[in-house]
């Protein structure tokens, strides 16, 4: 049997998780909090079941949550769009991703990624039959926009951007944004925009949503994610938003890839979201836990620059060894008992800059259990 | 911009669905029960939540419900399957069906599917460029195996079969599957098996499962619903089961389209599982609304043979109109404030044998009221 995806495996997630588990070693690999959720946001999910929100939701996801949704939007980035047949929930940002991706490139589509890129990107073109272009991003992360306009060529369909960006943490800038949109112009790309960690973004920075720019949103699907903004990435939903007439192909797919997402948990959502403390404090509370963690840390061998956005922390590690990523991440977890997602992984024919990916959504104590095992490396 | 899906609006569901919130049709169309779900798995889920299930469960699913999973099957239809390589838990039957096609599909294979058929294989296929082979049902909705060895080539890559069938409530015999056995012996064909209503078999008749056929399983993926047995079809909560070969390949899919899936309900439903009376008793409780629906309706003008399985039933209205089924579905939510199914648009080239579908999955007095207006018509 000939597989579709000959070069894929579990994902890396998938593979450190089950090590890190087998090893009882302190997590920081895979992205997710370790904290409880609010006892609130579980309450409005009970209720929301006791209530009887049990059969299938609407296709594009409960109406008040799309509404909310779009105000929420709407009041942070100031662009309106419609909750009727501008957003859809989906189960997770992974589905949202895929979706989009899945609706639009057909074979020999090109698509632009950034490198390092998120796992699901490259596998989800490819199933789809269209081929990767990768443009390296420079040391410090940031996108060289000569790169990226050497890759553009006729059959470019889209080009996928990520910020906060996962795994280096690194945010697109105000001017970042305006040069794309110069980029692009006159060409018919479409853009898809992972902000899953939309809402972590530090030091006083603020987040540039493609929704903020009417010439790039009106060719762009963003992604989204309740699971990292509410601390429930076990729940899977995240949304797509996009213009009306990307969001009718977005809903011809996600209409047979899932028809529709879990009823309940969207009504509790639909709720919760309308307080916007729920979310606007995240910035200043993921800030405080990456500075808990570098400070811990700042005596280590390793080396880094703090992140400005997501839940990741970039750490260098060669002044300790110069083995490859994937093997000291093995090592980490089999020997020192802590677990981190090797960056080779996610970038261009594996180059490997010496860095592992750790995750500080993490309670103190565990950040505290952490940094004592990275301080004797 | 072309379209990956050009003849592809929203599913009849979505559509019919809206029609029917707008004119307060009572609602026999869409596929979902309408009184209460059992308050004990409600309690399991709200449990699971302040456990703290919250974060991702593994990329497989959580391991006591593929536990639980294997055995049912096992104990049901004599089969084991592994719970660490051969089972994996969907975001519903739809997504479970989505991944197995788009895990083997390719450019130009052929797919076999029976008409009627539901209607998420078509664009599935479709999307992995693959083509659809349609094989009219008889008349009584039986296969006619003639037809599906002539519609064979070398370039079929899967079958898909589906029983209790949606929307003919027929069922699939061991003569069939033997049958399907012997056609099947030395092609390297794969089958999906759609079996999401394998609990709702009525009259005695068993369901053929075709983890029963060892010659089939070992070729075969089964897609199954919680959502159809546990009364939630909001919850988005299925799972696929294959020999591992076959397994591997939807993982790998899997994990792109929805990396995971809900964490706290799958933790609910592996105890719910557990106890066999939650499902066994499904078949009788059917069979009675079905009885009581046929009861309430015999002296309409509308004709039917009791389905043997599923939760639908085909009414055939030709002796009171002859208008298209379409028109005629969307009369009846419009003027007489009842919804069903029309079938032509799940028929090869809409051919149309006057039959509507309607789902007895309601209480009596739904049933009641749906029967007191069609005894009208
Ligand atoms: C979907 S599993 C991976 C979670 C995640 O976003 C990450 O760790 O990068
Ligand atoms: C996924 S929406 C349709 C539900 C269903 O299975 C049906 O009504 O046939």
């Amino acid at each position: 049997m000939t597989s579709k995806l000959p070069n894929v495996g579990h994902s890396i997630f998938t593979t450190i998780s089950q090590l890190a588990n087998e090893y009882k070693a302190v997590n920081l690999s895979q992205g997710f909090p370790n904290f409880d959720v609010d006892p609130k946001l579980i309450e409005l999910v009970s209720e929301a079941l006791k209530k009887g929100h049990n059969q299938y939701a609407p296709m594009q996801g409960d109406f008040e949550l799309r509404e909310t949704i779009a105000q929420k939007i709407e009041s942070l980035y100031g662009r309106a769009y419609h909750p009727v047949n501008e957003i859809t929930l989906t189960a997770g940002a992974t589905q949202a991703i895929f979706t989009a991706i899945s609706a639009f490139i057909k074979s020999d589509d090109e698509v632009i990624i950034f490198k390092p890129a998120y796992d699901a990107y490259e596998p989800s073109v490819i199933l789809n039959g269209g081929k990767i272009v990768p443009v390296q991003l420079k040391k410090d992360h940031s996108i060289n926009w000569e790169s990226f306009k050497a890759a553009l060529s006729s059959k470019t369909k889209m080009v996928i951007i990520n910020s906060p960006h996962n795994p280096s943490g690194a945010i697109l800038s105000n001017a970042d944004l305006l040069e794309l949109e110069v980029i692009l112009k006159d060409r018919s790309v479409i853009v898809l925009s992972d902000e899953v960690y939309e809402h972590l973004v530090f030091d006083g920075q603020r987040h540039e949503s493609i929704a903020r720019y009417p010439e790039l949103a009106k060719r762009s699907l963003i992604c989204a994610s309740f699971g990292k903004t509410f601390h429930v990435t076990g729940w899977k939903l995240g949304y797509c938003v996009a213009p009306k007439e990307l969001m009718q192909e977005f809903q011809k797919v996600h209409q047979f890839v899932v028809f529709a997402v879990n009823h309940p948990m969207q009504k509790a959502i639909a709720n919760y979201l309308k307080n916007e403390e729920h979310y606007l404090q995240l910035n200043q509370f993921y800030q405080q836990k990456r500075d808990y963690f570098l400070e811990a840390i700042k005596s280590s061998r390793f080396t880094f620059s703090p992140a400005s956005g997501t839940y990741f922390q970039l750490l260098q590690y060669d002044k300790i060894t110069d083995e490859p990523d994937i093997e000291f991440a093995t090592r980490l977890i089999t020997d020192y008992k802590i677990a981190s997602i090797p960056i080779s992984v996610f970038n261009h024919n594996g180059i490997d800059h010496k860095q592992l990916r750790f995750c500080f959504a993490k309670t103190n104590q565990t950040l505290d259990k952490a940094a004592e095992i990275l301080n004797a490396i």
